[in-house]
């Protein structure tokens, strides 16, 4: 048996689709319990299904279709789009962790959760509430981010063969974490750093993983996982420096966080790194004001946005975009997949590092 | 192939020699990252392994050894150790809730984390680095029980077969943490709430469902696993209650923590529903001291223990454990497993209620 291209149109409604049907199951289970812990379980529903952008399980399914195989369509649908619960349980415990409270224009869960203790005007710290409610939500994703893998349907041999690729993406993305984290508190400010947290919190996690996972499922050959490893790390590495540049750059309406968000939370961004690096050298006075002032909240972002502007940084950053581009989409030159995958692929390369993801 | 009792001999040092093993391997992977990864790795392994009383890989052997089986005895040993990474996560989680500073007579992992921060002297809150970095070491611990599970070798026929009480207990486990949480907040202080916690919060968690685990990767019969997961049920809520008893009672060298601490802390056990539904009718004044002092940093243990003493609630407490100590062991009566297995969870069960555990 063999899977056309074109049986299954897999889009945000399909990843939507797969996580509202998984959610009814397990908040069965939960009113079984309780009726307080279902309706806590909904906010996670509701976080869940509300918004993002599906990058992983949109890559996971492009690669999967990109070679043929005899998995069920369904059963691989239900398990790349586990990937999203996995990324539930990031944001909710990074929003603790960086004290967001906001989030895609709405509050984060442990603020939404927060204002519900407020609102019932219960006992205690409503804002402890909110944050240890919303640890103990993070937990419930991440373990049914693991159910509905594997519960998925797809082979033995297909878990077999994507078994390395889900085990690594969890570990690198939590790796990438603590590493960013204790970059801020280390005050590394040095290249190289900033490569190595979005290598991990971002390249591997967001694409390569994903794809590498998809095509694991899908039986690919060595040859053909290898370059799609490849192209997700270039592709990954280039939608952060992206992400990081519209992090200071960006239009809130389009970013949907203030201007200049990542200058106060003080992001140890590629950016920042060539920034400073040149400035040190031009302008040492700069350096310091940038320096002092970034990671504050009284920082004067328009000052800092104008002293980034001043160096060459952000046509670095374009540059090294453009040319992680053209490597990762040179990846899949003369590669042995379907065409329709090829041009999906290099048309996400193009959105990811554009951004209009 | 029969797998005879004997042939494997199964203790705490078996669930630590595989979880070093299984620790062994996962820390090169964070060597190969990074060496501070690596450093922040070895907290949660040496939380991991030290100290602990293996609650749950034990019961699930027990089970798993209640019946002849085919699964290869160092595969379910990876299997069922595993189930002390969920419980890495649970308490690390657990004590950034409950801002435990102390857990085994040695600092909590949040804490050494906030030590090792202070003693570089890097920049920022060392307590919010070191609550921080344990939300994510947390998360780690849990990806990798599940990563533990999953790559033990058990058949196929084995994780089918286990899939339900693998998903069921850690869901359940939060569920009865949730409960918890928001039982302190809401004040709710009658005998069924208490009950509902313990039940998800400890009993399915540590006994019934390691047992339905253990006896579904064996193979066992429905009628097994339900007379397994009413034993698992009776002796796990008798374990809460004797648990509570020692937490208000116990002594602080046997614990690992100070007396009346569970008062301090105001959980809502059923010792204290026992107690405030009583003092109602009998002393109002002495169940208004109980209620206002519970949860306070200033408790008057001192008094607050003689006035919980003054009631019939440890006398309850004693009798409920007494019953459910019989009711549990009933339910072994007659049925068909190995009198080997048998005589052990007799043994397991008036440990666990008179906690020599």
């Amino acid at each position: 048996m063999e899977k056309s291209d074109s049986l299954v149109v897999f889009d945000k409604d399909t990843v939507n689709h797969a996580l509202g049907s998984y959610f009814d199951i397990r908040l069965e289970e939960l009113a079984a319990v309780d009726p307080f812990v279902w309706e806590l379980g909904t906010f996670l529903r509701d976080f869940t299904l509300c918004g993002g952008k599906r990058m992983r399980p949109i890559f996971a399914w492009t690669a999967f279709s990109s070679v043929n195989s005899d998995e069920d369509p369904a059963a691989v649908i239900q398990a790349v789009s586990s990937l999203e619960l996995i990324q539930a349980c990031a944001l909710i415990h990074d929003d603790i962790i960086d004290a967001s409270d906001s989030r895609r224009n709405a509050p984060t869960v442990h603020k939404r959760v927060e204002a519900y203790h407020a609102d019932k005007k219960w006992a205690g710290s409503s804002s402890r509430f909110g944050e240890n409610i919303a640890i103990l939500l993070g937990d419930l994703a991440l373990s049914w981010s693991d159910d509905m893998f594997h519960s998925s349907g797809i082979s033995t041999q297909a878990y077999r063969a994507a078994s390395l690729a889900w085990q690594a993406m969890r570990t690198e993305v939590i790796n990438g974490q603590i590493l960013d984290i204790a970059n801020e508190c280390r005050q590394y400010e040095d290249i190289d750093s900033a490569l190595k947290v979005m290598r991990y919190k971002t390249a591997a996690y967001t694409i390569e993983r994903p794809l590498h996972l998809g095509a694991a499922i899908a039986g690919a050959s060595e040859e053909i996982i290898t370059a799609l490893r490849e192209y997700g790390r270039c592709i990954g590495m280039a939608f952060q420096i992206r992400d990081d540049l519209l992090g200071v750059f960006g239009d809130p309406s389009i970013t949907g966080k203030p201007a200049g968000d990542d200058l106060r939370e003080g992001k140890r961004t590629l950016l920042l790194a060539y920034a400073l690096s040149e400035l040190d050298s031009s302008h040492p006075d700069k350096a310091h004001i940038l320096r002092t002032q970034i990671g504050s909240q009284e920082a004067h972002i328009a000052e800092l946005t104008d002293i980034i502007s001043g160096t060459s940084a952000v046509e670095k950053c374009e540059d090294m975009i453009h040319s992680l581009h053209d490597q990762g989409v040179g990846a899949l030159d003369s590669l042995n997949i379907h065409e329709q995958s090829r041009a999906t692929l290099i048309a996400l390369a193009h959105k990811a590092t554009q951004r209009s993801f």
